[in-house]
């Protein structure tokens, strides 16, 4: 949508928002409608093409508003989730159309989905040791449960781990910043020996750092062998796995227990949307139910509805599958595919400006947006480059760590960015490095 | 703001975005602020009188533009959190501006707020008892510790609990459905005698059952004394607050090391929006700080910003005080005084035709907008009265359980409601209590 039909239909919407407070009364109170309403209204897949904004208005009013906020709103979360999951070929365990044992919720962020499912896994093992042993205590349980990931994995997983109460370690990645199946299997045995309880691990697929890959091939089967919950951390790459050319990215997903990424990072769905699925929608639920009675409702235990706040740690829920609902029918998914591709494309050609010239070195395989590149040299020439470029304040770049390398970041991620934005920025880096490598000489 | 206005302004505000997308180009790209640059830009408190919208829109692009989302985001926070204490007359000790230990955070929900502060209680008592015998594991101190809270006390106190990994135990409340003294007390004593470690309660200010306040001038003097974490959860009623006359029901919070209520709920602000202050940042920091490097920044040490990352479960944040920001400056603080007296009165009308009609009866004091009553007589009957209140789909009503009784709930809660829709909502309840009496009867 371009700015001119923006405003159209901008002004188009406030007008339906007042017309909608003017007649109030004259609508229902209550909805009118059975559970599992709303399903058989709307297609069973996202579109390929782009829907007209027409058609979608017009659906909030035939299919949405007759189901008000609730049902509608927990309804529609559930028919995208579906949605989304097929478009990126999810396993059908983690889907909830064919009256499954999975589905998927919309979280506020990939924190909280680590931590969800860390939850869940650690009621599941507490059950099942209790179960075997019911003179165990939940705190002699605990003090034995340990969580892996690999070291490369954002610090959300840690904060999982502390907020859990529960130890986590770290995996040492490989060379391509990768966790293998040999670095967790040694520490598996190594912890087993000291009498720990190694219960979850948390695979990323596109790590903060460098975009790097956990082998996941290789990490899922020994969880599912060693009866661990595997939770799949895909927070940024996750939608490039619309893309068929992407998609073995997430080969080995039919191992995890739980998958997690955010559309808000790079399917233009607006912050704050992560999506996550399970395979045991009882997994979650178990781990956080209570029913006081002003929560109780009468389709409570006839298995029709899902109460989605099992599901979270918020009670409160807000409607945000209508932003997915919007976004994937005014892209279509061909469209979505194309966004991501023309900024992969973008980050190799940047990369490739960096490779032509050498002085500077790429840090980690580039595969989807982000390009981690330095200053052949000290960490402290490098540190010197970034000072300058975002004391310029022209473009911005976010740093890490990769071994002992101070590295510099270079994110595809806007809406607009184009061709001519990559090259800008590439110039201007160059002046910058050139004015630091001169700095340095004198 | 009426709805010819809101179409007026509404259609600027697509302009206002519209025009924004298509000169973003010319627009910096990191912001050229300091920290702390927003708060001498703005009053000290929120205006007695409303704001023009003009005013309003106007300080957009000339205060929060030029320190684009970050740093504003933050510092409008943190000011707006500053404007609702004062609002409220919290204790000073809770407010930023004088450069004190305490603050205030957006949280999304009441759920959230009090995770965070059981969490933050957890970290501290364990550090506590840790500094004393280095030899005890946190694994040793968690199978001990012990939280309370009112047997009235929402369900998702229970959850922060079971999240947090510690035992939680309900205080048997009195008469009027308030937690005193002499109950935790005795709790305190048994539960030490037999080991236990208590170190958290919860007080409630407005149940969601009744609407019963806990008796914070008791309990809080008992917290101090016994070392133990005082968080205070006011998620409805604290919006009551702003007003003088029901300001002393919030007496004794300056005994708590935790305050939260949900502007949300009855203060106008949209859904999320969930405000919590802190006496000690540091103990809500102490229990999340992690810092890997693509987080950290240059002001990391300089104690001049906030990291509101460090304050609650996720990572990522929305700009949600620009919504208090609104709402406060377009209603003013007298605006919103106004409304919550009118919803408190309509509360009292409702209250008063119950009393008038001998079939019913009030179960619990209205103190603000939510009437607890029922039919005389059996749990059965009142149950059938809800059913065919619910089933109508006129009004909605959602019940509690106040003992062993079956009780309905009427709350005053919509931004437009009239006395003529309490009248009508009466004539309405009375024909249908008359049909199931009649029913009863056959």
């Amino acid at each position: 949508m371009n700015t001119s039909e923006f405003r159209r239909r901008g002004k188009e919407m406030v007008d339906y928002v007042a017309n909608y407070m003017e007649g109030i009364e004259g609508r229902q109170v209550y909805p009118d409608v059975e559970p599992g309403y709303l399903r058989p209204l709307i297609p069973d897949s996202a579109p390929q093409e782009p829907d007209t904004f027409e058609d979608i208005i017009n659906d909030i009013e035939k299919i949405i508003m007759p189901g008000a906020a609730s049902p509608a709103c927990t309804e529609l979360e559930t028919v995208m989730m579906d949605w989304l999951g097929k478009m990126l070929e999810l396993p059908k365990a983690f889907l909830t159309e064919k009256a499954g044992e999975g589905g998927g919720v919309i979280q506020g962020s990939a924190s909280e989905a680590t931590l969800v499912a860390l939850l869940a896994a650690r009621t599941k093992v507490i059950h099942r040791l209790q179960a075997a042993s019911p003179e165990l205590t939940q705190a002699a349980i605990m003090e034995k449960l340990v969580a892996y990931s690999s070291d490369q994995a954002h610090s959300s997983v840690e904060r999982a781990g502390l907020i859990g109460g529960v130890k986590l370690k770290a995996i040492p990645s490989d060379g391509n910043f990768a966790m293998r199946a040999s670095a967790l299997q040694e520490a598996l045995e190594r912890d087993r020996a000291a009498g720990l309880i190694p219960f979850f691990v948390v695979a990323t697929l596109g790590t903060t750092t460098c975009c790097s890959f956990d082998n996941l091939l290789e990490v899922g089967p020994i969880c599912n062998k060693e009866d661990m919950w595997l939770h799949v951390d895909a927070a940024y790459a996750g939608s490039a796995f619309i893309c068929p050319e992407f998609r073995h990215l997430l080969n080995g997903v039919e191992f995890a227990d739980s998958f997690n990424f955010n559309p808000h990072k790079w399917l233009l769905v607006n912050f704050d949307c992560s999506a996550m699925w399970v395979k045991k929608r009882s997994d979650l639920t178990g781990a956080f139910r209570l029913d006081p009675t002003y929560l109780k409702h009468s389709h409570q235990d006839s298995g029709l509805i899902t109460d989605y706040r099992h599901w979270q740690i918020p009670l409160g829920r807000r409607f945000r599958s209508l932003k997915m609902w919007f976004v994937f029918r005014m892209y279509g998914v061909k469209g979505l595919q194309a966004y991501i591709r023309k900024h992969v494309q973008l980050s190799h050609e940047f990369e490739s400006l960096v490779l032509q010239d050498p002085r500077f070195e790429i840090c980690a395989k580039v595969t989807l947006g982000l390009v981690c590149f330095r200053l052949k040299g000290s960490n402290k020439v490098n540190e010197a480059l970034l000072q300058r470029i975002n004391s310029a304040r022209k473009i911005h770049l976010v740093p890490c760590h990769l071994r002992d390398k101070f590295v510099l970041r270079f994110a595809i991620c806007s809406r607009t960015v184009e061709s001519a934005h990559v090259q800008r920025a590439w110039e201007h880096i160059k002046e910058l490095a050139a004015d630091v490598l001169r700095a340095e000489k004198e």
